[in-house]
């Protein structure tokens, strides 16, 4: 039997358990993949310090998760050197994508919802990654993807408190129900490949 | 009179002492650009491991210089909230734009004058973060600046490291040769607004 540890009531719905059956099943492409997950959190991040060099809050919030998912990075990819897992690119799933074409174009709206997407994205990982934490065979696997579960649900706390502060809260509440919505949604058939977001 | 601190031996040309009171007469300007400098860094190793996933060493190197990065973009952006500098956005001078003008765009040449480009950038860092160690009048700023010093030597050491992985020793040499006369033709005539590369 599975277990399923408690998610982060952003999220729609929750993973099934063919998800956790893929990725336990081919955890040397979950780690590889993982590994790509932690080096695109990095560069959105910094993206967004990018984009807007102005918003003090944002710049100081951001730098911090920035610095942890490059910490992270380092980590996996100290369990693919470990595991002797080539380092290689690897096809994102349509997951990413899909979130990315529901952030609009216009400010500022735009920022609203990369903040949220963002938010979402480490949700689920907090979600998934506890689902390793709990249902690896591997104990120090296990107890490794338990460390970084509390990361992730900690950056969707600080993704919701950046767009508390640059939005009403009714607006936020709204939208991201809406984007939570879509985000299940994509999850709704597995996606072959085995990938965190598959 | 100005001191000068030892320059790397990569750099072509020393920094005029025109740009040391340029920077010290317009210190906030000069730790706003800090901090977009620091940025840009860790932007440019974060794309570098976007470009060349499989290249191990260089991912692995990346991710070091890349968390150094943010963590100094922290200690700069603590200087400025300390010192009430708002955090905007700032002009780059052509320092950058024509550093990068040189990178030819066939790979395997691409990889190698990237690689170089960023270390002489380090280089050039190296030596003007020295300069402001050893003239700042603020003594705990110049603190500052002497403990960041060691740090972009050691990033210059790392992109030289990595071209020496994966090109030719006197390809290397020769290349580096050429961009440091480049390099040093850009900062010939002084930018008139105060950089860090001005």
């Amino acid at each position: 039997m599975l277990l399923t540890p408690p998610v982060i009531n952003a999220l729609k719905e929750p993973t099934s358990s063919a998800w956790v059956e893929q990725a336990i099943n081919n955890i040397d492409t979950i780690l590889l993949d993982h590994s790509h997950c932690e080096r695109k959190a990095a560069g959105v991040a910094i993206n967004l310090m990018f984009r807007y060099p102005s918003n003090t809050k944002l710049v100081r919030m951001l730098t911090a998760i920035a610095r942890e998912e490059l910490e992270h990075f380092d980590q996996v990819n100290d369990w693919l050197e470990r595991r002797g897992i080539p380092f290689a690119p690897l096809a994102a799933p349509p997951y990413g994508g899909g979130l990315n074409a529901q952030i609009r174009r216009d400010e500022p709206n735009r920022l609203l919802d990369a903040l949220l997407v963002s938010g979402l994205i480490e949700a689920r990982s907090h979600e998934r990654l506890g689902l390793l934490a709990t249902n690896l065979p591997d104990a120090e696997l296990a107890q490794f993807y338990g460390s970084l579960m509390a990361s992730e649900a900690r950056h969707f706390g600080i993704y919701w408190v950046l767009a508390d502060t640059y939005f009403e809260r009714d607006v936020v509440v709204q939208r991201l129900e809406e984007l939570a919505v879509s985000e299940s949604k994509l999850l709704e058939t597995l996606h072959p490949e085995p990938r965190i977001h598959s």
